[in-house]
């Protein structure tokens, strides 16, 4: 049997996912619950943690990696931002101890501090440790309600953009006039030929969105169109308007794409119709190896 | 005194506004509500028209023309669009007569039923009416919730593009993670430099909307603005980005801006900056103006 080294912790705005680790990587066992940090203001973290920690079975001396939003200013305590460009594997370098029995620390997250293109992340600078060489050079994109693409050379994290695809097409999905364009029941988009003809239209044309939304509608009430496709429909306009401007900025390169679920599916099925040549990496083993990888920087010598 | 010859009557979503108005297109007075469409589905229509009728003091026997909500679908009685390219001083012939006692008829709205680039409108196509000649040729932007871009050629409505600008303020204000980076209380985004500044990157980059949004945000997170730039910048973002994309249909053409308020203000100063040669027409005027070609039309020769 393998000997638990340590806890890695990717503790998000609405969730709290823990795994008990090997010093190679491999998962011993795994906690997960919506103990997010919205939650967590009013009950504190350390409650939190100490649940999952007893969930996971972990000793008391084992020491616990956390990233994610549990760095933030109104999380546990604040990890400040590394600036751009930084080099991911010196991503502990910025890791905070918190004022708790046992070694808990938490990473930081990333800023782009600059006045024209100003962007921040927590939890995807740790994916992205974890899912390149430390010499890489190349583009990652990361697929959610705030989708990141992020452009890294020799290992260092240069620059990236943040869009909000997957919260737009929330708050246009619940509150918008299109709210009467959607079927909730919907099945996936990725077979909907209306997902396909959203995408290559958005791609075309990025800059007509906000009219291409509304085109949606009027498609559905003059009927070319039914309120089956528009799930489908509207997440090929809003996954396309993404792409088309990462590949205006980036570059249409090869991408690393980490994800997971339904999601990553639609965001393979996207880049693959724009052209761009891709390599799947699983979200959640993306954050175990990075934090692995910062673990050992920070522990490594007990590790053996 | 002048002679009341018929009640005009923008009958919207939300909203009432009538008219007792003069052959020639002169108001004698004028009455509004809250009574749209959706109150209206609940109360019925006729009762709400009887009782404006009366604040209006207008006779029995002056016929009353209706634009807008009134005639869709879901309306009173169903104006069936007419289809683009359409002469407007044709509009008077899908005039919709309601089975009510008096003359009440109800103008139809215009669709674009091209599967490429389906559009409706209802209401604009009176307003449009009342600030053309018939042999007009132009670019007529009304600025609103649902933005509305129209190609006019010698007098026909030969194509249009609806922006849902407004409406994506309101839900992202509201909805999104934006609610944090708007200060209801701001000011007129007109006066605001985050204002400019937000219109400027979309007009140059206006593929860039979902990551503009974002990086509304980041800019607040990171110290480049204050929450009360917030709200101007939104503004400034989505009506660059409306204004860039129907620049590159239709061209950048002097422009007829139908509007009223801080909206019209705000599209001046947007058009201005973007380089546009605007005329401004009064939106409430251009309903009454184009009321009362289409009321001349039906009964002109009552009118003498």
């Amino acid at each position: 049997m393998r000997k638990p080294a340590f806890v890695a912790v990717d503790w998000g705005t609405s969730s709290f996912r823990g795994w008990l680790m090997t010093a190679d990587g491999s998962v011993l066992a795994e906690t997960r619950g919506p103990e997010g940090m919205l939650h967590c203001a009013n009950t504190g973290f350390a409650p939190v943690l100490a649940d999952h920690l007893a969930k996971l079975g972990a000793a008391q001396d084992l020491p616990v990696l956390i990233c994610g939003m549990a760095g933030a200013k109104q999380g546990w305590i604040e990890a400040p931002y590394l600036r751009t460009p930084t080099r991911l594997d010196a991503l502990h370098d910025g890791a905070q101890r918190v004022a708790t029995p046992g070694d808990v620390r938490i990473l930081p997250g990333i800023a782009q501090a600059d006045a024209s293109a100003p962007d921040v992340m927590r939890g995807e600078e740790t994916q992205l440790l974890g899912v390149t060489e430390s010499g890489f050079t190349g583009l990652v994109c990361i697929p959610g309600t705030h989708s990141k693409w992020i452009r890294i050379e020799s290992g260092s994290l240069v620059s990236f953009t943040t869009y909000m695809t997957g919260e737009l097409f929330s708050v246009i999905a619940q509150h918008s006039i299109l709210k009467h364009a959607i079927d909730p029941d919907a099945g996936s988009p990725a077979a909907n030929d209306a997902f396909r003809d959203g995408l290559q239209r958005a791609l075309n044309a990025p800059a007509a969105l906000p009219a291409s939304l509304f085109s949606l509608r009027a498609a559905q009430l003059l009927g070319f169109e039914k309120q089956a496709d528009g799930t489908a429909r509207l997440s090929g306009l809003l996954i396309g308007t993404e792409i088309a401007d990462a590949a205006s900025r980036y570059g249409k390169h090869p991408v690393r794409l980490i994800g997971a679920g339904a999601l990553k599916d639609l965001y393979a099925a996207a880049l693959a119709a724009a052209g761009v040549e891709i390599t799947i990496v699983d979200a959640e083993r993306a954050s175990q190896q990075g934090l692995t990888k910062a673990a050992i920087h920070l522990w490594g010598a007990k590790f053996t």
